[in-house]
């Protein structure tokens, strides 16, 4: 299933995809796509519909991003080896974990706001992975099992507010529109490996990063076992899970977003994202 | 007013005290303490109320953390300078941030679980500041009006995650139970003063932190003003504000939790904790 949230930001509205690609309304069965809906018992129970039994959507408008609610937007740090190489870092031994605050969650064609002082401003096409079950301690067998689903996210980043200005990644990765999501939450049934999933982003119209999720360092099962070492990961929450190279920082020389600049953001098989950056009021 | 959460894990109720101390049922009113709960206006309807006309709760049972669905667990490093210096880090120039799995909310009485492999796990009492309206660009001067109250936490921190396992600081900071937050939400309009508040934590009956407020480098005004240029604090994040100085890293020889081990965490005018330390299973 390809599930989606439309409508204005702040009042979205939960739809389906249906076998012709059009929306469909999936309100009165489920009014919010965020935690609960996204156990593997609210997953079977949205399956069971007809989607051409649900209101057809004729103009969904604005997409929002793919999940309300969020609990936790975490990220995987420098896990393709080209762009851990490209930022002048060394492949981490361990996964590197760190966050974006959930309030940098944005529709997959909204602007990119640019946010004021910044010069840094830069992009990352990730694979995003949604958990659909409290995950704790468990292994990387059975990890794929804790997996509602997958989106895009683009992980824009502000490289000198995450790299100096002290201390912890977080400052740079977590300015409002800094966290594109969806447009679709694709349900773990449609993706028989994460691990083979070709992504790219354009930079006005220029392929500047283009791989596939095969090159990762830890693989989403890894990642998830790994975790889930430390922390209890909750219906819900998001994981990106790194980006390739071809990122602004890694450009000789350094290439940064500037207001019209437009990003296009894809993965094979979960859809594909459209932002234009903008200055900050 | 000191607003708080009682009930089993997972099904809690809103109370608040009343004159007496006592709790009275505050549910029919504020059926979840979180988010838009506490904007100045939703806290404005509640302050309207007598709390003599909420029915009396006799046995209110396990109190819970002080807030739901938090947005996000933020938490400020090493702002008490003998806290630094006791990590052996240099006073930061400018606030170092990171964050805690939202997950690791617990209450201010529950056990706290030593994570499995663990070996240093280890307590910090600290002043969490919590969020009542939208914050992006906002002055040191107007900073304070953004704050919705103010409660007890103790950032239960596992040294080797933290430092001895790559990269961020979130892995040590986001095991189950390792964000003890309440008792209650004590609003903003009962501590007039955020840096004039006595803290301390006892573990095992022995006074181990013991500071106050004033000694932090980074005021809660500054650093909310700060956080505010890299990202939008939103109604209900936590913004845990640092510890002082007598963690368990800091002695000599160091001394980490261990099962049985009872930690007493006490702000003034805000309450008091008690968590027992206890094995994973």
């Amino acid at each position: 299933m390809k599930l989606l949230r439309f409508g204005p930001a702040g009042s979205e509205k939960t739809g389906m995809l249906d076998a012709d690609g059009k929306v469909r309304d999936l309100s009165a069965h489920l009014p919010v796509l965020a935690g609960a809906a996204l156990t593997p018992d609210s997953l079977d129970r949205i399956r069971a519909l007809d989607p051409a039994s649900l209101p057809l959507v004729e103009e969904p408008g604005r997409i929002g991003a793919c999940l309300a609610s969020v609990p936790n937007f975490f990220c995987i740090g420098l896990n393709y080896a080209k762009h851990a190489a490209e930022t002048g870092a060394k492949n981490p031994e361990e996964p590197i974990l760190f966050s974006k605050a959930t309030s940098s969650l944005s529709g997959p064609f909204d602007p990119v706001v640019i946010p004021r002082t910044s010069e840094k401003s830069d992009w990352e096409v990730e694979l995003g992975v949604i958990i659909g079950r409290e995950t704790l301690y468990v292994s990387e067998e059975d990890a794929l099992d804790h997996v509602a689903g997958y989106c895009v996210i683009n992980d824009v980043s502000e490289r000198a507010f995450q790299a100096e200005r002290g201390g912890q990644w977080i400052k740079g990765k977590s300015a409002p529109t800094f966290g594109p999501c969806g447009p679709y939450l694709v349900t773990a049934d449609e993706v028989p490996d994460p691990q083979a999933l070709d992504l790219s982003l354009d930079l006005n119209g220029e392929r500047v990063q283009d791989s596939d999720t095969s090159d990762m360092i830890f693989s989403v099962r890894e990642i998830i076992s790994y975790m889930s070492q430390f922390m209890k990961l909750m219906p819900g929450d998001i994981i990106a899970t790194g980006t390739p190279s071809g990122v602004g920082l890694g450009m000789k020389p350094q290439r940064f977003l500037k207001p019209g600049d437009v990003m296009e953001v894809r993965i094979a098989g979960l859809g594909e994202q459209r932002q234009e950056a903008v200055a900050a009021d």
